[in-house]
């Protein structure tokens, strides 16, 4: 290839400081080195964890830099000591690594891998903790090992799922991040079923659901799939219910709606709590009313929403001791590399839906337009066309 | 019997007030009504819980009340419709029922009975709504269904555990309480040891104590029993260590010998974290160290320490949505009438100690000193004769 082994001038949104609109530059992309992969990014979403860092709220988050991590695009070239793909190669850049090696991703138990986390927590790549981001000599950082607002980035090796060729890049870079989110948790209701008694969870489950965004509705729909008989949406914008339903809610709550704490309503609707609770919102006082309205004896809650920096969830320890549990999940559980390409097949075999979670379809010149529309509620996912 | 259909006067410990000393009174006890069994108490341990309610922490806490929850006595009569125990029968009273009828028990998933709450609540039964006990007219309120600090008291038929007569009830009264609570643990950790991967859990989990009082000594041999490779114990009395290494506690931190918070002492001890952590003090500073000390992706915290009412329990909902999970126990899981009696078998044939967490033997007369040994931190159980 032409550009292999150069410098690569393209476009990428930078975002100079917190809160400042995201700025169209043109941007130097250094090659990969060794383990890492530079990819041509052809399609990007936007995400509310974007809109955190970007907003300030993350104290991890580094500036100048360069945000975005839902995205698909093809293999441009590989660094030294690359073997699992090669250029030309259809990816998707994950922001949890998998390098197979750490003790991380052999415990069998978890999706974090800690290999690179050192160099991607603080905007860097691994190799010589150095950006390869940079306009006219000023670096600019890399953002969740991913910084997919760009029309090349450079990613680690270890974060890069090689996927089916024949997947539309513009549907499926939705599998970088929002929907497994949702799509786990349909494994999590069978995990968990599993362990206690699969066709109770299966048959007749009661579920709630805190926040019907992008994250909600594939919460909902994983819930409907592992067979829930009740789907409890809250949320307190109401035009969020109509779509739901066909994502499987079968119920709707507007905490607006009722005087009494929401967990309390909950509690009551449901003769003493659900059975699972799901946090989609990334708010501590809707985490604490998410456990809380579970069911004691064995009432499950998960946070999937992301709080802002420094905010801390309580309850009493009580609610904990009568037999509820608290967990959370990052990215859903999936291991990226060696399943996120399943789910790509997955959705070819149209077992999960994506297409629907799309609302707008922009270019990159248009993300300013794209985080406002995100901000409004009025959007669920925006896919932004990053070459046109 | 004599006494069958009649009011009893015996002698019983009388909290009359939060914070004062008990008082040694005649008390009434009426006979048992529909559903009820009155039981003669010979032996009776005290407990932390029982301390709390006392000391005035416990809002529910009604007074004048008898206290007392950890016993093992003979059947003194029956009341109607009783029929699974009898006259004579060798019992622990159980604080939790277990009533098999309500959704809570035929649930499989936990052992919170709901059928006689609503009155123990209270300190009454559940009939009419009354107390059993009385001194010259004047009610004297139940506390958690068992009230074992008389010479006899009434139950709900729903909560006492009918075991083999040859067990030594001087030892086996501590089976209402402390000791499943630790057991059960052990349990804990087979049932998750099941679920994820059950070698890595027998084999070489790594598990941390906060408080090596009775309820911590049972979570360590429990831990012990179940292969923990590495079992950490942390208490601020340097004295409990010499006794916790018989029960199974590799090695010992005292928060009071570090700068660094103990979780950051114990996740550089443990490269990341444990597997497992157990809070047995009750306190809710402590249970988020116990959280946060575990290792990220996998590790579990219980919390079996009851924590003074109001209080709240936090962390930053990152120590969650980072993989670990946060649990309680209330009784340690175990149903009632179905399991106690099988602890006392596995007692009987020395598969659990008993034995070693008792270490004073006094008598009902002595039982302000007894509650004074367990404030010192002198003791681990003191056994109460009830009738000499
Ligand atoms: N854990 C992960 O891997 C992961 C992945 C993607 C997103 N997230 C997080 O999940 C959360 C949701 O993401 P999203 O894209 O669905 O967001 P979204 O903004 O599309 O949806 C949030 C919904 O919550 C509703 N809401 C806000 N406050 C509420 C309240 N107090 N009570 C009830 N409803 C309320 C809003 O009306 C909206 O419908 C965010 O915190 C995001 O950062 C987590
Ligand atoms: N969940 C249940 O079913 C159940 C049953 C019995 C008891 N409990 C509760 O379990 C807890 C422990 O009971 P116990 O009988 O073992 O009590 P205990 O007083 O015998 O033991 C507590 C231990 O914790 C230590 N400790 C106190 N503060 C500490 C700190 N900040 N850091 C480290 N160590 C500290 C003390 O030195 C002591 O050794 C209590 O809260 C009790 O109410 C729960
Ligand atoms: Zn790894
Ligand atoms: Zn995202
Ligand atoms: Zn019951
Ligand atoms: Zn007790």
């Amino acid at each position: 290839m032409a550009t292999q082994g150069q410098v690569i001038t393209c476009k990428a949104a930078v975002a100079w400081e917190p809160n400042k609109p995201l700025v169209i530059e043109e941007v130097q992309v250094a090659p990969p080195q060794a383990g890492e992969v530079r990819v041509k990014i052809l399609f990007t979403a936007l995400c509310h964890t974007d809109a955190y860092t970007w907003g300030g709220k993350d104290p991890e988050g580094l500036f100048p830099c360069i945000l975005g991590h839902e995205a698909a695009g093809i293999v441009e070239s590989v660094g030294e000591g690359v073997s699992e793909v090669q250029p030309g190669d259809h990816v998707i850049p994950c922001y949890q690594a998998e390098c197979r090696e750490c003790k991380f991703c052999k415990s069998g138990k978890t999706n974090l891998c800690g290999k690179v986390r050192v160099a991607t927590g603080v905007g860097v790549m691994l190799n010589d903790r150095q950006s390869r981001f940079s306009i006219k000599g000023k670096p600019i950082y890399h953002f969740m090992g991913t910084s997919t607002f760009s029309q090349y980035t450079v990613v680690h090796d270890v974060s890069v799922a090689k996927i089916d060729p024949a997947a539309p890049l513009e549907k499926v870079c939705l599998l970088g991040c929002g929907v497994p989110t949702g799509k786990l948790l349909h494994f999590i209701l069978r995990s968990l079923g599993a362990v206690w008694n699969t066709a109770k969870v299966e048959a007749g489950s009661t579920v709630a659901i805190f926040g019907l965004g992008t994250v909600g509705l594939a919460v909902a729909e994983g819930a409907k799939t592992a067979g829930a008989s009740r789907i409890i949406g809250i949320d307190i914008d109401v035009k969020k219910f109509d779509l739901a339903k066909n994502f499987g809610v079968t119920e709707f709550i507007n905490p607006k709606d009722h005087e009494q704490p929401i967990q309390q309503v909950i509690v009551d609707l449901t003769d003493g709590g659900v059975d699972y609770s799901f946090e989609c919102i990334g708010n501590v006082s809707v985490m604490r009313a998410a456990l809380e309205c579970c069911h004691k004896g064995w009432g499950t809650s998960v946070i999937v929403g992301v709080a802002a920096s420094g905010q801390e969830i309580s309850t009493r320890p009580f609610q904990l001791v009568t037999g509820r549990v608290w967990k959370g999940t990052a990215f859903g559980g999936f291991k990226s590399r060696s399943q996120v390409p399943g789910l790509v097949d997955k959705y070819m075999k149209k077992e999960i839906k994506i297409d629907e979670y799309i609302s707008h379809n922009l270019t990159l010149n248009d993300i300013n337009k794209a985080f406002d529309l995100m901000h409004d509620g009025a959007s669920l996912r925006v896919v932004l066309n990053m070459h046109v």
